[in-house]
């Protein structure tokens, strides 16, 4: 038995989307689910127990950055990540991969693996599917992502089909070098951009090599909202009915429902917490820029609608004080604040499908956010 | 009655230190205590919740700070402070002089006050006994200070007299400003530098004018530590019996046990908080810089004596790990140590004047934070 298994509850008759639990070494998490990053073994100004009152299932944190810093080795002789950083749930790591494509601008891609420079040092570093299995298995988070390539966006079709291809290989020698299947699941990450073909050979191919579960890469890359839609399209019914379907790097209160509805069951991002340091708040109605100077003597909370620490104990006035000061107790306010938010939207969808209404939801829920408002940036 | 009274519980047989209780308008404080700062309305980094958890009893803040940002006119208007920044235990503000005269290098001082600069924008202020009291009306601490002169160390004897007879005439100016003696209660500042004289000079002037506690001024300033303990002998005994004894800017653990023996009932200081933010940690057997490499792979706690949130649950490892990444959950878990460091000390400090052995435990307590070893510089 897989360390990690899905299991479906029901489908939304309205939209199709999927009510499921994920079981894993760690407990058990409701889907469809937001993680929560902790990038460098931290979930940014946070402490684990005020991710456990926001009802936090799961968290992600990022395998390259770990590798750097502090090192896995240090990680693997503290007992693993969990007890590194105090934290019993569920961890998810990336495989790196996308780190090494975004972040290092000199990158030499071969079959082996990556030659690329540290971002912070500018050491020469070599990143392969099997180190990054490694690296994986000595963080010991339960569900780990396979190494691939992250291409760039947009990308010509040659390109990409030799990127697909070379992602399939790689994610064999992944399953090959994972050390640990007994407790640790190994995701698979389709990619194949744009192009409806390339996504199905590269399900179809990773689909053969049976992993427990499957993410969809290569997405929020900067492709316009209706192209990653479209994606998901065709893409989502691809993927096996029993295993669970993640969508990297999506953290925007639309595209967590429109992945939903197109059967996506995990996403993460750091866009709640990220914007939360610049002082900018999801609420339920559109973005709360709390700096700005009409919150001064503004003693509402951020979110009328919101039942978080945050909400029930601070005013704009506060938090825009604390803000504007760099106080770091501000920015625990909005972090917690913005992760809240979307935990409990994704609380709202899970209800909602099981309701059979997830389509009524989004519309209520775009309605009152501001996405159909003529200059909707508030997302 | 005051808004403020003291009461004294008993007098430690061995060191002459007192035990005793603080009745306020926001509850009652156990003294001797340490009263962590929070200077723009939050103690950096932490929450109103976690400074409950570790039983701190009273904090301080800052007029001259909360004067510029965001203003007393929208905490008055948040209803105070205590509504403000969610705290509803006792909190004593300064009077802002400290910070005009060591923020400040412009400075002009008058009889009705000292004209200066705003530190961060150059903008030309004045603040004078009336401002002061204003401002600290508005803020709605339980406790005020005086708005005093804070004289360089070290000064000429003629113009710490001159000093002192202003500060004198100052603080009846306070007390006449003060419009909320019902509900706030404003200390006098004895000040008088090194000068026995100037200090009893100080002390009965102020006493005279019935303030409901008293503070001393003017020491931790640069000073030699047996040079404060000295003035202490001389000056606590000047002040009565009856009300509540406030040493300022004290916050390194031998000042404050040497303080009490003193017959202190009050300290505060940035001391712990601000050497927190730098990764090091007081621990029973001095300090600990937490940021270096020999911390790499230690995954014992800060302190093995020590039971707090940090202690309990996180390793030197991983607290180096993100204070070396600058990671704001390091400087919460080192913050929150530290001030649980002191309150826990104020708090054997308080049992053993009831077990009438201070001076043991002072003894016991140096010999093993190292305060007898040759270079000891770990304070
Ligand atoms: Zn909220
Ligand atoms: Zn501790």
């Amino acid at each position: 038995m897989a360390a990690v298994t899905y299991e479906l509850i029901k489908t939304c008759k309205q939209s199709g989307a999927r009510l499921g639990k994920i079981h894993t070494p760690h407990g058990t998490i409701d889907t469809p689910i937001f993680m929560p990053v902790g990038t460098l073994a931290t979930v940014k100004t946070l402490s684990p127990e005020e991710l456990n009152d926001m009802a936090a299932q799961i968290i992600l944190s990022n395998t390259y950055h770990l590798w750097l810093r502090p090192g896995e080795d240090i990680i693997a002789e503290a007992g693993g990540l969990h007890s590194f950083m105090n934290w019993d749930k569920p961890i998810l790591t990336d495989s790196g991969g996308y780190q090494v494509f975004s972040l290092s601008k000199l990158r030499d891609i071969k079959e082996e693996g990556v030659h690329f420079r540290n971002h912070i040092s500018g050491e020469k570093l070599f990143l392969s599917p099997e180190k990054a299995m490694n690296i994986q298995n000595a963080l010991g988070p339960d569900i780990m992502m396979a190494f691939d390539e992250c291409p760039p966006y947009p990308a010509e079709r040659d390109y990409m089909k030799a990127s697909v291809e070379r992602t399939t290989r790689w994610a064999e020698r992944c399953l090959e070098a994972h050390q640990r299947p007994i407790d640790q699941a190994l995701f698979g990450i389709v990619q194949g951009g744009e192009y409806e073909d390339l996504r199905k050979q590269s399900a179809n191919d990773l689909i053969s090599l049976d992993f427990p579960g499957y993410a969809v890469g290569g997405l929020s890359v900067g492709e316009p909202k209706n192209v990653m839609n479209e994606v998901l399209d065709f893409t989502t019914p691809l993927l096996p009915e029993n295993k669970p379907r993640y969508l990297m790097g999506v953290g925007s209160a639309d595209s967590l429902i429109d992945g939903a509805i197109r059967g996506i069951d995990m996403f993460d991002c750091v866009l709640p917490t990220r914007i939360a340091r610049n002082g900018t708040c999801m609420t339920s109605r559109g973005r709360l820029v709390v700096r700005n100077a009409k919150y001064t003597r503004d003693f509402r909370p951020l979110d009328d609608h919101c039942d978080c620490y945050t909400c029930k104990n601070y005013s704009r006035a506060y938090i825009r004080h604390l803000v504007k000061c760099n106080e770091t107790f501000g920015f625990r306010l909005t972090s917690y604040h913005n992760l809240y938010f979307l935990l409990k939207l994704m609380k709202q969808v899970r209800e909602a499908i099981e309701d059979d209404r997830l389509l009524d939801f989004k519309e209520e829920f775009f309605e009152q956010y501001g996405f159909y408002s003529q200059n909707a940036k508030n997302f």
